[in-house]
């Protein structure tokens, strides 16, 4: 089918706030310096339903521009690519990204950044680099999504956003290495790069958090304290290598003095994985507060502001993002995908879910009822 | 005079908000691991301007109880010590620490530390870690202040609140490396350990700021950009470092705006050593969003609160506290002063003002009156 559309399945969101639609649509061939990509397996994620909802935080190119179709954590198989396309061929398995990597701008050429600002203006508009979309279903034109899209059989990216990896991982299970599992693990061992030994706390025991959990245990930290309201997550969060789960509703004062008592002055490492500013506070506070390092994972909307007195960072507290782990993409994704083959990292086991690709708004009702950690819908 | 009390010049506060009072105090000799010093020279900083307006921001062990003897900036000679006492002897030239290093508690033995939490207790009483006070005046007890209490001729400290230096450096300048410089030299170079070619900027051109400045340069940084809403210290910042100087008042938009116009995309390092939470908010949102790194060096109040909308830091963005320049005192503040000594340091550029002991009032007044950026008083 190289150079021809392609009739497939997608789930198309044609307006906010309506369960998404399964259509039949047309994809166009992938132009220049662009990938079309058969999608095996696609995550749901906590952003695809804000954006299903039309909730926009405002902070990223994460953007739904109606009718578009949504997903950003997926896996497949490259089925053909444009002129000019070298990263890639038809064949390869690879994991769309949604924070791509071009290795030229100057973002990218720093070491220490993992931002590329090369697709983010057409990202947050839905279309492709060159303002037009591949996706078309009844005569009209339909957006893309984080430049990914991979609510559809078949999307078409970008080529600097994908990248290869080991076709022997299964793809029902890496396709969470597209974004929630990254996110999570590498804000611990990448971003904070927590050291062995450390005294660990995580905010949000969802698949971002219990990722971060993962990390924690994998850098050696001796104690990972798991914090959630919702107390059905501590099994699965001590499964995950939580030493100790607390729920702040079970104490009559601040979490953060539990925690300051618990390790003694404060913990070395915590983590907010729910973007909530005053889960972002209490993480703060809860650091030591002189070597404490907290890492902002949630993401919070424009308006919401994070307030403290700053002499509490007098000492030499830190406070820092971590976006999707720190990794660069095109060397950091194939390690994780490697590392996952290896046996090393509980992928699968944050899937609660798995389900056909035609239920896929059943993946959004279990998210939104806190029954699901992670549902994958499967397209065959 | 070893073993007996000292009759001697010191500069009293009485109560807050009136001048020191010249007078001639009895200094006891030093108990069980104590040490007497003769200060030669000592440096006045805005914390003893505060302390002696009773204005206390209430964020440290730096507390007026009167009546005390302040100052924390000084550099003497051991005149005498008490039993077990072994690391200095009479005759040696030391700096007194305002932050002691013990080496034993908890917050000492952390690489990744140079809080050392021994003294916080007394230092906060104004009394030593026996609770009694070894200087008297007029039938009355005077209190200590910051465990150093450098504005008299002869004062006594805890043996971990000493640090023996080169002889010879001219103590009428490292005092300075006692409190005000090394803040600023080691937030910059140290704290924050600015990469060679880095892009800085440092809010306040006083004392600390200057000597971030110098931190700046010394690391490598391309540019250094002071910013100050005082035109008239622009030359003196050049002069250290600076490659340009900014008053926010000649703008008509956000000084942060500016700047990131000005680096094609934010600052990689910035410094705010002011104190204040709006200047604060301005460093924070000047830093590059992805790798900038922001130090906190001014001292806040404890009622003072920090606004952001924490997506600001999502994409990797630092903030972070830096307390005397992050070094621990034993091994920092000897290499500091031995820095000096091979030409290094510009500390006595940033001394304004030199004056006898007697006119130490003079020395608050022109610094209420923002005319010297260091005034050092001599006891000889």
């Amino acid at each position: 089918m190289a150079g021809k559309p392609i009739k497939c399945r997608a789930a198309v969101a044609w307006e906010a706030g309506k369960p998404l639609s399964i259509e039949t649509i047309e994809v166009a061939p992938p132009k220049s310096k662009e990938v079309r990509v058969k999608i095996e397996a696609t995550g749901v994620c906590h952003t695809d339903l804000h954006m299903k909802n039309g909730v926009d935080p405002g902070v990223t190119a994460a953007k739904a521009n109606f009718p578009c179709i949504l997903g950003h954590e997926g896996a497949g198989v490259v089925e053909s690519v444009g002129n000019e396309v070298t990263k890639v061929k038809p064949g390869d398995h690879v994991i769309p990204l949604w924070l791509p990597e071009c290795g030229e701008c100057p973002t990218c050429r720093r070491p220490d950044s993992n931002i590329c600002s090369q697709l983010s203006d057409s990202q947050a508009r839905g279309v492709m680099p060159d303002g037009t979309t591949r996706f078309s279903c009844k005569g009209k034109q339909i957006h893309h999504f984080m430049g990914t899209s991979t609510f559809s059989e078949y999307t078409v990216l970008p080529d600097i956003a994908v990248v290869k990896v080991n076709p022997k991982a299964a793809m029902t299970d890496i396709c969470l290495i597209g974004c929630g599992f990254t996110t999570g693990y590498g804000a611990a061992a990448n971003s904070a790069k927590v050291k062995p030994g450390s005294t660990t706390a995580v905010w949000g025991l969802g698949g971002v958090g219990l990722s971060a959990i993962v990390g924690c245990k994998d850098s050696g930290a001796s104690r990972i304290i798991g914090i959630d309201l919702n107390p059905d997550k501590f099994e699965k969060a001590k499964h995950f290598g939580c030493t100790e789960c607390l729920n702040p509703a079970d104490f009559d004062r601040p979490i953060e003095e539990v925690l300051h008592e618990m390790t003694g002055g404060g913990v070395d490492f915590t983590f907010e994985c729910i973007g909530n500013v005053k889960t972002m506070r209490s993480a703060f506070e809860a650091s030591h507060p002189v070597w404490g390092v907290t890492m902002i994972v949630g993401v919070a909307t424009a308006d919401d502001q994070l307030v403290f007195p700053p002499y509490k960072l007098l000492l030499g507290r830190t406070l820092k993002g971590s976006f999707f782990g720190g990794y660069k993409s095109n060397v950091g994704i194939p390690q994780l995908v490697d590392s996952y083959l290896e046996g090393r990292l509980p992928v699968a086991e944050l899937i609660t879910h798995t389900m056909a690709f035609e239920e896929i708004n059943k993946a959004f009702d279990l998210m939104i009822e806190g029954k699901s950690i992670r549902s994958v819908v499967k397209f065959n």
